[in-house]
């Protein structure tokens, strides 16, 4: 008999959750097809992968909602969920739905607190909490027989948490402070990290938290030796910065300035108003930018604003100011105009099979090789997309050789 | 004592030519920086090659002139080679002037006649202008005692020849075409390269013309064990589309229309204007898109249009619709502002030194490894600039342990 | 009783007429809201315009098909007229495909040809053409008792026609060469416009044609004392160049060069590629920049190439290269990303309104105060476009008092 | 006798007044043409304007330098001012060297307090400076022989004051505040003015700074009968945005976001960095646009950003989401590189002849009519830039038939 793998996303009734959701089910019913996933291109070919069919959708938001409600909204602004889309997958939406639970409201912004529902207001102890997200993955896994489940951090863009909170020092500080109820300064991904993988389940950071990378996660995941990857998404602008920097590295025409401008008009547009957020996004963005460079006297900056008209839509533009033979200045401009949630869906998709087939061969800790997936890839040092998607292939070619427990 | 290596480039009073001859000078002067050749960034390093100061230029052009107006005229409207730096460097202008022969004027577009100085315009039977041309570069060699001699093609674009021109059909038909003076067809490019290879002269294209790719030239090179590369040098727009277009193909996002619009106001555009040879430039440029992408649906279009107040800049507009995961529509458009000759003429020196370097290694034929200074690399597939850099680095890590003769 | 107008349209299953038709409907059922309509703007204010309600379509199309069929086919590809909208007008567009007649296939571009269908291409002698259509125009206004019909062409750009066409020197060349069935050179749109005029009906040319500004029309639009104008709808890079060049003249900085890319991706894409078809739009979109700029020197050049992904939208790249104080030499780009059909049905709508009421006012031939619609607005040198809507706010001044035969 | 006209510049060493002086300098001597002259065009054809040679330079800058040093700084970096030029003209720029004083740093931003130089830093009152300032402009004149002297603000941006500063509710609260040395929240422009003013020398304000608006100017002026106009030159994106967004209106697309990213090189980018300056510069930016628009939905945004690689090249990006028939959401985007101070320095001689015209006609107070040089022109309601060239050219209009004294 198949796997069953379940995936519980944090942030369930989200763009891009959502289109995660819904996305997979109009691939399983034939009504849409896989462009998108990498992990349908010829370099994941013959990858003993779990199919589409194979995954079971739970999750948790703060918000009250519904992911049939969210498809329902997406697609009156954007056009990509229509009515006659979202109709045929209704029964797949609703099967999700009833497999949300209310979110964590530990150290949120004020945006996401103001967005939360009830539920996830209420009053509860750390301890408690803690518990209550690991029972939530227990009775997922019990109640639909999976073989695994992956958590999926795509909630809103957490602010930076301070320099020093003692319960990110380690696995055992973590522990104490949740006994003890002291929440300050401890980022809610953290605390479903470690809920999870210390569960044995593995965790993947779509967004630019500090999660996958904290003490507590990396030593969970070294206990129970699971994956644990992360972070954020790399799905438009940094796409195009880590994938055009390099020619200017090879080419020896030294990048005098770099300026981007981002404009989105969703849900984690108006999050990211807040300006702690911001800080968390803008770092992540720029650092893929200043290794490929190895600069220091690149002029680099990133603004994100939030447009509301744009909704869905993720615009940049870039100016790329440099130096040529002779003294030669001269510019290179990009618009980049995506959707950011189907830029996002696909890869979130392809994390989560590639994760799977990690695990199933026994991988622990971070996974490198996902470099190209994500902004700031933990433990990978190689910022050029082509060089990471060197890695990744290398990946490819050993795992395609590997049989392990039958998908 | 240190080799030296002439450098005769066809084009001699060209912008592109003018740069090659006045930034060389420069920078051996210590009057610039060596911004923009590749053959001094991190991947070259160690590489037992022959420095600026050994070169010694020379070349042909059919224009009336001297690479000493080409400058001054350049600067007036460009501003790079200010009068300032021009008159320092007066000296190595009018030294390389002195090595400037009348070019062969054999089946030119009616824009490069129009050009043509008396001197070229002189009648003259094929067999003559080919014994011309090798007496110059015998000449050229002899007098200043070079240990080699490298033609570089920086003429202006020719027209494609028709499909089947006897003379191109193998190294013998071309040398019967030449002493019957049968010049139907014939590109003058194919008679410059012949007249190089066969005193084992290393011939490199940097024009989108046949040559080097040219059974004659072929042959001519095998039988005299000298290298021979081409063709058309990759600096803007096309360099941009194959660091681009892989980024699609890896996402599995494909591309359903490309289309570029460059503008250019030198020489170089005047000539394009005629048809002939705006064909096999456009015909090159979207070569390594469809390489790259592979695919039968992408609509794909290049325009070149002269624009003469734009004088040596090169701009291009190109729109990338693309379409994502749920079918989603999405756009990239990039505006591209570069200084055609300040970009060109540091891969010219870069080619100069990677060609005497193969040659010393006893290298013959085509250089595929030289892919990334291409738009269309002969004998090589790799299209994708940042595996074209990996074949190049390869390349250079077995030529760092390269003895050989002394430099 | 109010009054009722008739509203044909040449081409009536293109895109622009599917909107007029299917736009009217849905702001009359309070559908949608009347954005875009010039004619709800304050400048309008007062007018005695005839209401949306008071429209009766029908019009003729080569094609098969019917505008029901192009509003679902449209709305598939483009999210404007969305299923659940075109299902709720569905009586209206019925009702006006019900009044679609076969067109006139005379001297047709051959991709115009290729569309057509069994009714179009049915031999024919011109005589009869002409006869059919006024018989068409007739049997409209009687059958629903209209008190004006008001003819528009929003047919497939034509090719220019010949230099010297007999047909076209005067009204009685005109009715000679379609009593004797001479077509050679003659184009459809002026067989329509005269067909129109000489019953009275107005008739106005959104297209590039010559129809509207020809001798035969505007002597037939004399002869019956009603208006006659065009040509070539301004929705979208003409505007803005009519927008923007006028600031360049006031500030006294010199365009060297103003290039425009257009790409486009529907059927009118499509019929451009005939290159005869394309030289009269390209021609019309030039004018107005030369009468603005008044320069000699400036280097102008349109391009408007067929991109079949962009589907309805056109979007176009403009580089304006201007020269300033001290011979600085500056640049301005835009990029325009405008849906073709829903910038131009409401204009179609406004000038329906419009030469309604000019005829009630008793305007006969050309109405040059209509030149912000066109790009090439006959009789009327005024290109800058902040200019022509004053001549415009001026008629609406003086034709606000107006009472009239009521609305 | 030719009348002589006193033209004196604060922040005479700044890029803009180096352009002024040296390209007026250039022109008398026929080195260069008059491009970018607003007076030289048609509207202000048959004027009674003093003409170039009638202008005597000098001004005050709080930096140690001279306008010699920027001109041949400014020329390295920038090309318009050639050392072949500078070195043509360097009379002329000694000329108004000798005529530069210390300028005045009351309440300065710590970016242009780090700027200045000794003579400036001296300790100083309010009263002292203030009677200084003055006697500067008398001495200016009286030594020159000058009919008039017109002062004209350069200097970089300003902090906005607070809200309520009591020297600038009146001129007589003004005169109290200078004797008793209360400079709070006093403006140095303000300063200028008023010692301007009440001289009777004209005043006007090509910064964005309170003072010509400023009710001590604005009874100075009344007071003494002289013109007092500002403010801040309407040179780049806001130029645009005031012809671009009357054609929204005028085609009622309703605009839902119009952001736009303002990025510049020069010292005036330096000192915005300082938050308070830049949002004194970002809220005349915008107030064009909202007045135009007419809108409470529209979401706009102006960034400014400091890229110093730029030098004194200005660029913006904007983007522009707007709404159209059927729901259509369209978008345009420019990009503007503008060289900033060619882009002024004809604008600041246009104004200071149009000034001088007014002053002789006997015009007090602000003048509205040269609302299209400004970004905000004090008591004008006109922001599109049409309809303010069109009251321009009224008061041409009115102004060519005015003989007066001669020029």
């Amino acid at each position: 008999m198949k796997r069953k793998v379940g995936i519980f996303l944090i942030g369930a009734y989200g763009n891009v959750a959502t289109c995660v959701v819904a996305g997979t089910a109009a691939i399983v019913r034939g009504l849409t097809d896989r462009t998108g996933l990498v992990t349908e291109t010829p370099v994941c070919e013959g990858l003993p992968l779990a199919d589409l069919p194979q995954f079971v959708f739970g999750g948790w938001d703060v918000r009250d909602g519904s992911i049939a409600a969210s498809a329902s909204d997406f697609g009156e602004r954007n056009g990509l969920l229509t009515p006659e889309l979202t109709k045929k997958i209704s029964r797949e939406l609703k099967r999700a739905d009833a497999e949300v639970r209310p979110g964590l409201l530990v150290n949120a912004t004020p945006a996401v607190v103001a967005m939360a529902g009830a539920a996830s207001r209420k009053k509860e102890k750390l301890a408690a909490g803690f518990k209550r997200l690991q029972a939530d993955l227990r009775s997922f896994r019990d109640r639909h027989r999976l073989d695994d489940v992956i958590v999926v951090n795509l909630a809103s863009t957490e602010s930076m948490p301070p320099s020093d909170v003692p319960a990110l020092r380690s696995l055992s500080h973590f522990r104490k402070a949740v006994a003890k109820d002291e929440s300050e300064g401890l980022p809610a991904s953290v605390v479903y990290a470690v809920a999870a993988l210390d569960l044995s389940f593995p965790f993947i950071d779509f967004t630019p938290s500090v999660a996958a990378g904290s003490a507590p996660a990396r030593e969970a995941a070294a206990l129970r030796g699971v994956p644990c990857m992360g972070r954020d998404g790399k799905t438009g602008e940094t796409l195009l910065k880590t994938v055009l920097a390099p020619m200017f590295v090879a080419r020896h025409l030294p990048v005098m300035s770099w300026v981007g401008f981002n404009v989105l008009g969703n849900r984690d547009g108006e999050v990211l108003r807040q300006s702690g957020a911001l800080a968390s996004k803008v770092r992540d963005k720029d650092e893929a930018l200043r290794r490929i460079l190895k600069s220091d006297t690149t002029h680099s900056q990133v603004r994100i604003d939030y447009v509301p008209s744009l909704e869905d839509w993720k615009q940049a533009y870039d100016l790329v100011h440099f130096k040529g033979f002779l003294g030669a200045r001269m510019q290179l401009h990009f618009i980049w105009q995506g959707c950011d949630s189907a830029l996002a869906a696909p890869l979130v998709i392809d994390l989560v099979r590639m994760t799977d087939l990690a695990r199933r061969r026994g991988e622990r800790g971070t996974l490198p090789w996902l470099a190209p997936f994500f902004k700031t890839p933990i433990d990978c040092d190689v910022q050029d997309f082509a060089a990471q998607m060197m890695l990744f292939a290398q990946w490819c070619d050993e795992a395609r050789g590997f049989g392990g427990d039958g998908v």
